[in-house]
């Protein structure tokens, strides 16, 4: 066994991720293996009587194991006895995987709300506090020690007791990635109600997991073909943006001409946190094809760019956590020593809010411009219109509708053919010269001008441009998969980093929202 | 390369542990390697000049460096830029080496009182908090909500101003070591000078480092003889308990017949911030002799006992962070699985504070016992004076002092004996069988009986007893090195973990300080 396979299992037990994926650990185990040395706790054997007495659809049973992986988190909080604890933890995951999301969500606000701050003990703290305003003692390093006391005593009493199920679950193997599912679970029922109890306990374990998953307990590894087969496994699993078709395909992403890294954290073995796939390539890629087909792209010393073209995190949970950030600035250091030959660090990415972005508001416009045609007047919507294609655009669009006389302007043409289903237009020789430039140029609008919050509207261009990436440009039919012509028309986009301008790009997107481009894109606005 | 090698390789930068150990970094490099196309800041000229200028020797110089690096900390907590602040970082660490002890004193006397806690902004919030007693509104979850935020913010005013230069350091590569080296720095400054201040700032750090530390963090690595050579090297350095006298001795440690474990995390590569040696015996050792010296000690599927006879941590700031407790039940688990013929984990330990303790007992006494002669009478003194002897022994010493008259009864005697350099009596066969049962006995009193704060009052003892060992055994010439005799007259004593009980005795320990030894030892008293 190759000392790389020992050292992932000399390490913690792990749990898969995903229960849905993974139904046989939704459910109890027939038999929880067990030191059988250990007393087993009245919950454990509640447990198992619970399993027992029947079909968990029964209500009163399902009601019953409720109550009980209740009881047993309730354990896992308040128990001082790190030995019993162990098999309370356990226990309590077990549990909660054989809850349905709904119960799932009432545990989660028992949780929120019954073991939050301790508010008694806070207002007391706080008045001792306030009562140091006038110190009796002309003593400075006195008085100060007093203040250390009280603001020690306070940081305490400030975290909520749900806290200690947390700390408690991160020390515990397999906890790690158990509190990821947890918040998985939060942020689906945060999506359907938003209590500020939930999400409160939502921000702390974001805060807590995004502390313990910090780069610095993060190990970066170069993924091969060299690796076990179960990590592998994983990668064509979270491979989110283009799809690993088979183990071929697979092989070729690992071989010559490619990296792939992953970042791995010590209580979650054999799995990356986050991946990077990473083509070697003479120039930027303008389309994926070259990229996953070309077997290899070119002799690896004749490569000038590392093209990043997929990145996939496998947390659900740990949404909002910026993990690629620091994996982006670690690949290109190490590709860089590695390779100084390569001197372009760019991505071929998806465009994955574009279609979306436009069709809806192709759709609010037609309707504004149907409003204006019926009331005939300057109506309050039309303070909202906006011309959203150019004259010679509509002119070109009316022009392909000559058969269809329903059409009666160029963005109804445009919503028209988008939204047919099989995306007939992506394949008319008739009709694809003529949306090539006005999807281009609205591409381009999309990309440096739509924002929410300040920031770019699209989740992948956000993603690197607070990485400090720049946009670079934007490449028609460069994925002409189902996906990418639904997703963006087809159109991918290159944002290049350089070293030079990573940190300054970053930072002025962060202050100002600023998104540097390349003149080649300005020029399409 | 091996893929181990490789990895450690993949990993960031690692700068050496102990400046002292190292001088060549404790003294500006004369060209700090860095991008060309980043910005050198303002301090960083500062520093370079400052180290130009001539001889650090000189006052006037020593001074500005001091001054340089101050600034430089400011501008490391203060700085938002992260690409300026990364070269900021590795300018304060330099800086912090080159600097005395004395000034990295004042140095961190301003880290903790300048960059304390915003007491304006604490008060602020404070009152608001208390502003809520009275809630003007009936709907409860609005209020909660209003009490979440503002628990949050004072969460937030509450963390002193220098966190942000942990936080910082800690994802800073070579940071955490970093953290290891200031916080060995503070400790041995508290214990010259306690001032509530870096008392303070000291307690702040150890939570931090407490929980970038954390078990979930850390991997349990087998220390072989593939191991890199930079990696065995470290643990020659650092073994604490029996001294690695040449590669030989080394080799036997990693061979047959033993095992090493050593606690890795990801942001300190190539070296265990804690190691354990294990030897897999037929029989609980008495002696470390036999333990060391034996070449294997027994085939390996004959061993029914996993010895682990040294625990080493490497790191001096990491002092009072249990890490050890952790990787005493992994590697249980780990060689239990390994090898289930394998039945008893037990230590070979040494006892550290014996003789101190006794010969601080016996002069004491002395000096009491003298008082009592010189006053006849019922003196104060009398109430701490205490029969460290029983008759029988008392008589066996005098039956030693025939020849020198001076002493006046068996204390004495047994003082004189002990307080001689060379500790002659450890080899002669005259008085060797007249202390054995002596000391044996006051041994188990001490091991058993001594407390500090509810605590055993050796320190080796503490650390396995919380970890839920028992007391075994003592045993006698044990530690034939001058070490050993000088630190316990040459006794040894077994601590045994047994798994069954390991909870339930660190869990009565931790609550009462009972302390739970064998029969055969509680004979002894």
């Amino acid at each position: 066994m190759s000392k790389k396979s020992l050292a992932i299992l000399m390490r913690a037990r792990m749990r898969p991720n995903d229960p849905t994926k993974f139904p046989h650990i939704s459910q109890f185990p027939k038999e929880i293996p067990s030191n059988p040395q250990e007393n087993r706790s009245r919950d454990r054997i509640l447990l198992k009587s619970t399993q027992e007495t029947g079909n968990s659809s029964d209500f009163s049973s399902s009601r019953r194991v409720y109550d009980v992986v209740c009881e047993t988190m309730h354990s896992a909080i308040s128990a001082s006895k790190t030995g019993v604890l162990d098999i309370t933890l356990n226990d309590f995951q077990e549990g909660y995987f054989s809850l349905s999301l709904e119960d799932r969500e009432k545990l989660l606000l028992v949780l929120a709300k019954e073991y939050d701050v301790n508010r008694e003990q806070v207002r007391e703290l706080v008045k001792q506090y306030l009562g140091l305003e006038n110190p009796a003692s002309d003593d400075k390093e006195a008085l100060a020690s007093v203040f250390y006391r009280i603001e020690r005593n306070l940081r305490h009493a400030l975290k909520p007791t749900y806290e200690v199920l947390f700390e408690r679950l991160n020390t515990h193997p397999g906890g790690l990635r158990f509190l990821c599912i947890l918040r998985a679970d939060l942020l689906s029922i945060l999506t359907k109600e938003n209590t500020p109890s939930l999400r409160t306990l939502d921000s702390y374990l974001k805060e807590k997991l995004g502390m313990w998953l910090s780069p610095a307990t993060l190990e970066l590894h170069q993924i091969t073909w060299d690796d076990p087969a179960s990590l592998l496994e994983k990668i064509v699993a979270y491979e989110a943006v283009h799809p690993i078709s088979n183990l071929l395909d697979l092989k070729r992403r690992l071989g010559i001409g490619r990296r792939c890294f992953g970042y791995f954290h010590p209580s979650i073995p054999g799995e990356p946190l986050i991946f990077i796939e990473v083509a070697l390539m003479e120039t930027v890629a303008q389309t994926i094809q070259e990229v996953l087909w070309d077997n290899p792209p070119i002799p690896e010393n004749q490569a000038t760019c590392a093209l990043f073209y997929s990145i996939s995190s496998t947390q659900p949970g740990l949404a909002g956590i910026n993990l690629g950030k620091f994996l982006i600035k670690r690949v290109i250091t190490l590709v860089k020593k590695d390779m100084p030959h390569v001197s372009t660090f760019a991505t071929l990415s998806p465009i994955p809010g574009f279609m979306q972005w436009l069709i809806s508001k192709l759709s609010s416009q037609s309707r504004f411009a149907e409003d204006e045609r019926g009331t005939q007047s300057n109506s309050p919507s039309s303070t909202f219109s906006e011309k959203i294609l150019l004259p010679e655009e509509e002119q070109a669009l009316m022009g392909l509708s000559d058969e269809s006389s329903s059409s009666s302007n160029g963005m109804e043409v445009l919503l028209n053919l988008l939204s047919v289903k099989n995306c007939e237009w992506a394949t008319s020789p008739r009709i694809l010269p003529v949306l090539e430039p006005i999807l281009m140029r609205l591409c381009a609008r999309y990309l440096l001008q739509e924002k929410k919050r300040g920031k770019a509207l699209d989740s992948v261009a956000n993603f690197h441009l607070q990485n400090g990436a720049m946009v670079e440009r934007i490449n028609w039919t460069a994925d002409r998969s189902e996906k990418g012509i639904h997703q963006s028309g087809g159109i991918m986009v290159n944002y290049v980093y350089r070293l030079e301008n990573i940190e300054d790009y970053a930072q002025s997107y962060f202050e100002s929202g600023k998104i540097h481009a390349s003149p080649g894109i300005h020029s399409r606005l």
